[in-house]
């Protein structure tokens, strides 16, 4: 029997899972791989504390790289999160001819460029399907299952825990503070929410999946991102009477103008796929001219579905340790971002209920070329919400408007500017 | 730049959609597997008649085998369908040393045995991503993503005819023979539909991806199947009123008395994520302790779809021409197939509208320990239907008691028996 022998960096939520699935399944993965997949050492800087790391076949230390460059260790999983010293570990692995798997977005979303190419120079594998969306198969299914793909437009809900908020708030008609709190009680939200519910998280995923559709290295910085915290349960029942819901999307697109790369809550149809998503569930949407409209849905995180994921990267090189690893980045594209687009946007101004107001908003969308397909007034103590869906607009024009109107005296909160997105008919 | 050189036989609908695909997206092809795949020799028997065989780099020819034989052919792609000659040609190419990818599922559901025993015996790859639900990822994700799975149950939409019918039928209140033209009219049924709207077609699919799923070989002969022709507009209209939707489902448990596989109509909740697979889908939804519960779905059927996955075996031959191939039977299991299960059933008799006739079926299905949860009869002209649903029963104990029933002069037409089935919740 062939062996593969893995080190381990970081031994927490999913380390600890990675440990117990190969554990687990040992016969199962021999069997379906020829190969013994085999636990050499373990580097965990609180190994002491942790009784799921005493008494077992493998080493335990402080020590990461005394541990990388072990001779006894093929592959390097790089567990620990955040940029440093991710990163360093990583290309130093690389750079003693180990394959690397990671399941840290942050670092490739920031620094892809360094580690794909040293991964390329030394020839070793770089695997990361768990960096997006934990057990659903969408990194190597854009490189490997769509491998002739012309992909034009990609429609992902990558953070669990904005979809539970939001569709908690749509479907209980619930106050975004009250949702976040059942996400923080149900361990799907952190007690700094931040990352998450700025959309950040959804757009480090994102660069990933674009730098694969589109052959072309796609960083985070690269990336338009708003959040879901200004979201009230008056934009979910509004979105519903016009046979919508909002979803948290991370949107990539090719155009003629170049890559449109957004990560923003948007009004999609209640009848498309993706409004099947709910609750914590991740989902990827791809619609290709060859494959035609896909989608996958499942967890995206937990410590057993991350580390089905980081298993499968290991199995991936199992089957061929010495062979040709996978070009990630191909780079035929050298497309630039688009600096502006033009949607349709569904507007909420909170304002006082004067006379008056609803000309002064509607002069101001006029002068900038935006057009108001249709308006609605709640009833209610001021301040009160006036919805605006606008024709086509462009986004440029929307900011310059919303600068105005937003300093207006009878404007008493920001104003909310969602997208209507129509995924799969661009 | 690496060449892999592929030889196809049979040039219809998908051959001449992966003609096509090749040849557009020869580029990113080759950026993105640092591979030249190159279509070297074509085998069709009409191939005079073809507009687009003409003219091409490629040589065309009536005789499949010296095609099979060329030294400049590294892979055979199989596309002619049917079980002979598709057979002797696969083994031979695999004799031949060459690679094999097919989109046959009946070859592979009634030959497997013999063709991966070929394939492992011969040190050579046979790929057939494309012979399961088209583009969608459900044949390399159970072995490759989902390595360490342990599945203990799938539930599949693998017929995009029948979920066409079916879901026009729940959506237009229609009938069967009419939702039947439509998908003729479309295109997405057969002249002669038999061999879909009975279920083998779902079945050969499910003894594919079973065998997958539990490293063991699963034939069609294996599988029970029931077809969707007896469906009637009142079984969507009373699953409706139970909140609940009518799919025609491939399903493989595997539970302690044995494998459960079977193809048939079932009731789900409307709420299910496979609930929301409509028109002519495809669909696997899994349930794995490690992943969680997964769907993908997308497109079965089509040229490119298809094309798309007969790509993807290439693209991953491509990678790795000289290493270990695929273990897709590794045989670690060997449970037999269950005779019986228990399920409740949605039952719908057919019977004159006379004093006693509910006594009379109640008392039937209480001799056979079958006990009934709710009652529903439409007011109408005779005969009426009668609809029952059950509490839990065996189905050998059903079989038995509508034998009876059946029998009985007041009962005018067979009696539909449905399973309800709760996807996830096993």
């Amino acid at each position: 029997m062939r062996e593969l022998r893995i080190a381990l960096l970081g031994a927490g939520t999913v380390g600890g899972g990675l440990i117990e699935l190969i554990q687990n399944r040992a016969q199962a993965l021999q069997a379906r791989t020829g190969t013994e997949i085999k636990i050499t050492a373990v580097a965990d800087r609180s190994h002491r504390k942790k009784a799921f790391l005493q008494n077992q076949s493998f080493d335990v230390s402080d020590d990461a790289i005394s541990v990388i460059e072990r001779d006894d260790v093929d592959v390097v999983v790089e567990l620990i999160g955040g940029l440093e010293p991710a990163r360093e570990w990583v290309l130093h692995a690389l750079k003693k001819g180990k394959h690397v798997v990671t399941a840290n977005k942050a670092l490739l979303a920031n620094h892809g460029k360094e580690i794909f190419a040293q991964a390329a120079e030394v020839g070793r594998e770089i695997g990361f399907e768990a960096a997006v969306a934990g057990a659903l198969p969408v990194v190597r299914n854009l490189r490997r299952v769509w491998v002739g793909s012309d992909m034009h437009e990609m429609f992902g809900i990558l953070n669990g825990t904005c979809n539970f908020i939001i569709t908690r708030m749509q479907k209980e008609d619930m106050a975004y503070e009250d949702a976040l709190k059942i996400a923080q009680e149900k361990g799907f939200a952190e007690a700094d929410p931040a990352f998450d519910v700025s959309g950040r998280d959804a757009a480090q995923k994102l660069a990933i999946l674009s730098t694969l559709a589109f052959d072309h290295l796609v960083q985070e910085s690269d990336i338009r991102v708003e959040g879901i915290t200004e979201l009230s349960p008056l934009d979910h029942a509004m979105a519903m009477r016009m046979g919508k819901v909002i979803r948290l999307l991370a949107v990539a697109k090719k155009k003629s103008d170049g890559y449109h790369l957004r990560v923003h809550p948007a009004l999609i149809s209640s009848k498309h796929l993706l409004a099947s998503v709910e609750e914590e569930n991740n989902a990827l949407f791809t619609d290709d001219p060859y494959s035609g409209p896909t989608m996958i849905v499942g967890r995206g995180a937990g410590a057993f579905p991350t580390a089905s994921a980081v298993l499968s990267d290991i199995a991936a090189i199992a089957r061929n340790p010495e062979g040709q690893p996978e070009i990630w980045v191909s780079g035929s594209q050298s497309m630039q971002c688009a600096s502006d687009a033009s949607y349709r946007f569904y507007l909420r101004f909170r304002t006082l209920d004067r006379a008056g107001v609803l000309a002064a908003i509607s002069k101001v969308l006029a002068d900038h070329e935006i057009s108001i397909a249709t308006m609605h007034q709640e009833e209610g103590p001021e301040p009160v919400d006036v919805v605006i869906v606008t024709h086509g607009a462009r986004e440029s024009k929307l900011a310059s408007a919303l600068d105005i109107i937003n300093a207006m005296e009878i404007i008493r909160a920001p104003t909310v500017a969602l997208r209507l997105e129509e995924p799969g008919q661009g």
